[in-house]
């Protein structure tokens, strides 16, 4: 079987970790927490890290954090995994499905286009027409950990008072390499960004993810929700509802151990990409999504587009196929204003997002593919277009 | 430094982490989960065990499962650790704060009283007289590892239609050895059971937790639930607001092999409070908390009760002398009626707490501590006492 994504594991995990369970330090105590902050801190010059026990806690705590609740709306992608809405939820807030672009990304000209015409400003915030709630947060997503250029639609939340986050789960890594962000790496652009280091990510810690932010009051502030809001460890004064989030230690020498060997995993990666695109694009409506051109991309996930008008399969076709011949893939997220939970909720001009959903499909893109498997893989791809 | 509760790693620890490893089991994939889940059941011969990513995580579910929101109110004993009371916020209800007896347990009559006096019984559901909320969950907590006999709070709550959550995070290895629960183990006798497995506790994952049902439907909910609530995991539809709670397949492999070892700590731990009490008690104006004797208790944590008519001490002056000497104990928690974000909340003649905040101190309880070390605690205690 080739596995969509598994962990690849090649460094020091396991004399960290044999390290951390000499040391005592399994759980809240030890070191390597603060290191893999550190190591994290160097990567994208975030001037604060703060790991956590998933990128579903990362991204709670980052919407708490900045006071969503129920008298607030958040803006965020349709098209992404269900628990960056999720969050919004936890919160008691309401989402507003926005469309994506041919990238899969937040599409910038519909969001502006939402802002100008859907919203108003008084008193330094941003209201929904429709609902009259403040609408506080935007969510920005890297798909496949593809960057996101968002300068100018940072700007236009500056002007109106909206905080933005960017969902980086899937995108440590990625850097722009050119225009204004140039050099900077993706997660730090917003007010706060949110990684994942679950199994499938570039790298992992088992379970985990991190915030980063310049920001070092919001950092004091994450940290202390995400350690159940202690106000006075001795007195065990809390002031606060928060949080068991933190990120064991065991897991972060796990972490530590992974992430001296991420620029490996991301040139791996990107040898599966260009293998993968080189010989995909030739097939007759086939073609591989391509990261921007404005990114460094990390190359996390590789996506397989059809082009249905010569094509007549739809991505699960291609999925059971491949699944016979041991070849794991996996579909496109059901965009979230699909799902049955959402249904109600308002949605903005969304339509690209279930065309992906329709015509996409993720095959396999581990940082151990060698070429024989990539031709064993692309060779089943081939023929199940043809036949 | 002489640690409160530290990890003791003496099993098959990192054995089981390299074989996780090795065989590519580091996040939701992996059998460490399975036979955690297994070894768990097998000790607290409950049907159904669903491990997650914290005691707190564990808590949350519980209530979620149950169906808890806004419309509802929970009641639960004002002293206990903080979580149990935040997942009640989490999910928007209301806590009402119910006494506790002298074992630090909640106060069964007190309870029975309330429940006969301020609430009352409409179409199946009891309902607070004061706020008209539905009343459909009571915790119940066993704390420092001590049982409580809640056999006929059972019935009363039973015919009132109110579900019980025995919040048993520190009492692993803890069974009832008399009266009509004899030979059950804590955390089964309720509707769901929570264990915590923080690195404090008799076992730990780093960061772990779980939940004990003997009701098949529960389980499978809470198993969905923390799963992030996949209904078709291929298509990702999602019918529900999940979230990301299971304990990954790395902490599991950590916790099988701590778990294996339990009845060891347990023995380790019965050493500790019989050589306390022997020494302790003896010393005048001080006692040792007691395990009921209805029950064989797991000892996890061995609590200092101070007379103050004889000593004019508070735990705090304890705490500290202590401190200088290398020994860590750690205050009883403020009681939750008395935290910021709860004083407005309803309290029923909550006493008992306060006194016991302010008259009691947890003392060094692992399960590696030696007679030696056990001795220069009792000195240091003893001195301080006198003088």
């Amino acid at each position: 079987m080739i596995a969509l994504n598994e962990p690849v594991v090649v460094g020091n995990e396991i004399r960290f970790i044999k390290d951390a369970i000499k040391k005592n330090w399994i759980s809240s105590f030890g070191n390597y927490n603060k290191q893999f902050d550190k190591f994290l801190s160097k990567i994208t010059k975030s001037k604060n890290v703060i790991s956590v026990s998933s990128g579903t806690a990362a991204l709670h705590l980052a919407l708490r954090v900045l006071g969503v609740d129920k008298n607030q709306e958040v803006i965020v992608p349709s098209l992404t995994f269900v628990a960056s809405v999720n969050v919004i939820k936890y919160l008691n807030s309401n989402p507003i499905f926005m469309d994506v672009d041919y990238d899969h990304n937040l599409n910038i000209d519909k969001t502006i286009d939402f802002l100008e015409k859907k919203t108003f400003f008084k008193n330094n915030f941003t209201y929904n027409r429709k609902t009259k709630k403040k609408i506080r947060v935007l969510i920005v997503t890297h798909m496949w950990g593809n960057a996101l250029d968002f300068y100018k639609l940072r700007k236009v939340c500056k002007k109106r008072n909206i905080f933005i986050v960017e969902d980086a789960a899937e995108a440590l890594g990625t850097y722009y390499s050119y225009g204004k962000l140039k050099k900077q790496h993706v997660g730090t652009i917003g007010d706060l960004g949110c990684l994942s280091f679950n199994g499938n990510k570039i790298i992992t810690t088992g379970s985990g993810g991190a915030i980063l932010t310049n920001k070092k009051k919001l950092a004091k502030k994450i940290l202390y929700l995400s350690q159940q809001a202690k106000d006075d460890p001795i007195r065990y004064t809390h002031n606060e509802v928060g949080y068991n989030y933190r990120l064991s230690n065991l897991n972060a020498a796990f972490g530590c151990g992974q992430i001296t060997k991420l620029n490996k995993y991301i040139l791996n990666k990107k040898k599966n990409y260009l293998f993968y695109s080189s010989y995909i694009n030739k097939i007759s409506g086939l073609k591989m999504l391509a990261p921007k051109n404005y990114s460094e991309s990390n190359y996390w996930m590789n996506v397989l587009i059809i082009d249905k008008s010569i094509i007549k399969k739809t991505p699960y076709d291609f999925y059971k196929r491949l699944l016979v011949k041991g070849i794991e893939t996996r579909l496109i997220w059901k965009p979230n204003h699909l799902q049955k939970m959402y249904k109600k909720n308002e949605k903005y001009r969304v339509i690209l997002s279930e065309e992906i959903f329709n015509t996409c499909l993720c095959i396999p893109s581990s940082a151990n593919l060698n070429k024989s498997k990539l031709k064993t893989i692309c060779k089943a791809i081939k023929e199940i277009a043809i036949n």
